[in-house]
């Protein structure tokens, strides 16, 4: 989705099948000519495609060194997942440096600055690499201007009812959905795994609070020239811990529209067992009356994450929601985003 | 209002009359028997009482130099004023370290952080004195936690229709005036300006934005033991830019009540013209919807801050403004804030 391809080699090194790699998974599945191998001497030995790990990535080879991997000439590193216990390990350490000495690029969204390692920096510096670390927040960032006015972009937020339902999902999927119906569109990442997968994006619950309505805002004043902008929503506008940066990132990107994501078999707030989530209609009405003294936009659709029943199950819940709150809604995953995609045409009132 | 008496210097050099010392202002009015002294070179030359510049403090004296400031016995020179240009002047330089070789801690609200000056950092280690900046956020912070469920305090968030409206102030008065009435009350300091009046708090716009509902959660539970504490509100919760910081503040300090500051003369947003304000029902309405999901509060009673308007056309706006409403208002600088405590209890159902 960058305009020069990338070719990732991505390290798991020791974690494949012992964790789940949400990034690793959706870099595969989104970005499968940008994957060029992943790098875990562990499952290397054991033998067994990656596909036996992740559930996608029949063709991508696993290899079990930097120089292994160069035969498949990856021009970045992307570590995208996290460490045991938080601390670079080693053999990790070893790895980052044989890949700057190779000439890739480091692409890392951990919570350690990678760019702020001295060695790093240092042997970057030697063999002309960039390090990237996707959750430093850009240093020139300030707060929103209002600079999103008059501009010709259709703005549509993706919003829900907690983390990890599945907003990254739907912004990308309705993002494709809309460009296959011909629309110039393009999505904006706003967290980790999203920014790994777009090659761009701000990991806005990092930046000050002073800055994430104006963060948000210059995602999508970055992209002023294309006809709709999707923006990656974060938590939720009721959520007890990261409210601020759901609210903040819904303000600052002061859409024309929203769809509202929900795992129905969700009860209670993720991490958060003693809040219950409030009966889909009332966040729904909520993001609503958020937005109306700004910048009036209502729900247009509801994506619904229902990997966790079976078919029959989905398809009930689906139709009990679209009557609950009179509201086009479907799984993404397993009836595709068209259904979406023309309800927000018909909320942004334009057609091809 | 802090347990060991502070006294303070205020340094406004060269700006006393120049600009709004918005900071000294609100120091001298409400900590007048911590201010021993104005150091301000420029106004000390002209010989006008402090009074002339700032309408408060008639008996404050305004010196001339570190060295004439202590014979008043400052414990801390402490820097409200922000210098122009934001960059800090060489003759400010001289007058912090001549401070901090007096033994005077130095207290700063700029954004400029003195403590990571080396200068200033080595002077006050071999003087060992302590530089506290107060936007400055706890280096151990974190996201909300659920910590507030099942503490027998009570709390009462501060919100608004804008900035600058009288927050802070509808805090410290009430807070006052329900002390007045036999409570064990405090308010908790979110700004600059209200962190050096009380001397502790957190700048909660200068927290990461995925601890800003934490940050407000801490200054609770760092006053769990007080039967009532009142949290000060920033921004407004449909700010066009400051919305992320309100809401976080408002859902992380899970409040019992609200108070709503409005200045009835304001019409658009401050500084965001393009902005108009919606009606204060909307404002409430829309607070009381963000709480309901979480932890359901309702607003007590209306701050009004009517120091543009004559006596005749503010006591028309209250009262207008009640009808609209159906809830109690006042100005409490006008009325004085027992309305306010009196509609507090009620909606605490608490009696002394």
């Amino acid at each position: 989705m960058t305009a020069a391809r990338r070719r990732m080699m991505i390290l798991t090194e020791g974690q494949l099948g012992v964790f789940t790699a949400k990034t690793a998974t959706c870099l595969v599945r989104y970005c499968p000519d940008e994957v060029v191998c992943v790098l875990d001497s562990v499952a290397a030995k054991s033998g067994h495609p990656l596909e036996s790990f992740l559930s996608v990535g029949a063709n991508v080879p696993i290899v079990s060194s930097v120089e292994e991997g160069l035969e498949f000439a990856p021009t970045q590193l992307v570590i995208g997942i996290a460490p045991v216990g938080g601390r670079l390990p080693d053999a990790w350490r070893a790895i980052v440096l044989a890949s700057i000495r190779a000439g890739l690029d480091v692409v890392s969204g951990l919570h350690h600055i990678l760019g702020d390692d001295r060695e790093f920096a240092a042997a970057a510096k030697t063999h002309r690499v960039q390090i990237r670390d996707v959750r430093t927040a850009p240093p020139d960032l300030g707060v929103a201007q209002d600079l999103l006015r008059g501009l010709k972009q259709r703005r549509v937020s993706i919003v829900g009812s907690d983390c990890s339902v599945g907003k990254m999902l739907t912004a990308l999927e309705l993002s494709k959905a809309l460009c296959a119906r011909g629309w110039d569109c393009d999505w904006a990442a706003t967290g980790q795994t999203g920014i790994l997968i777009q090659g761009s994006g701000i990991a806005v619950d990092h930046v000050i609070s002073d800055y994430v309505n104006g963060a948000a805002e210059r995602l999508c004043y970055e992209r002023r020239d294309r006809e709709i902008v999707i923006v990656e929503g974060q938590g939720s506008v009721y959520h007890p811990a990261y409210s601020g940066v759901t609210v903040g990132l819904l303000h600052g990107a002061m859409p024309h529209t929203m769809v509202f994501v929900h795992q129905p078999s969700r009860k209670e707030v993720w991490h958060y067992g003693n809040f219950p989530l409030p009966p889909i209609a009332q966040g729904i009405a909520l993001c609503e009356a958020l937005m109306a003294p700004i910048h009036p936009a209502k729900v247009a659709a509801i994506a619904l994450n229902t990997v966790d029943l079976d078919a029959a199950e989905a398809d009930n819940v689906i139709r009990a929601i679209e009557r609950e709150t009179g509201l086009p809604a479907c799984d993404p995953i397993r009836q595709g985003s068209s259904k979406l995609a023309v309800a927000v045409e018909a909320a942004l009132a334009i057609k091809k």
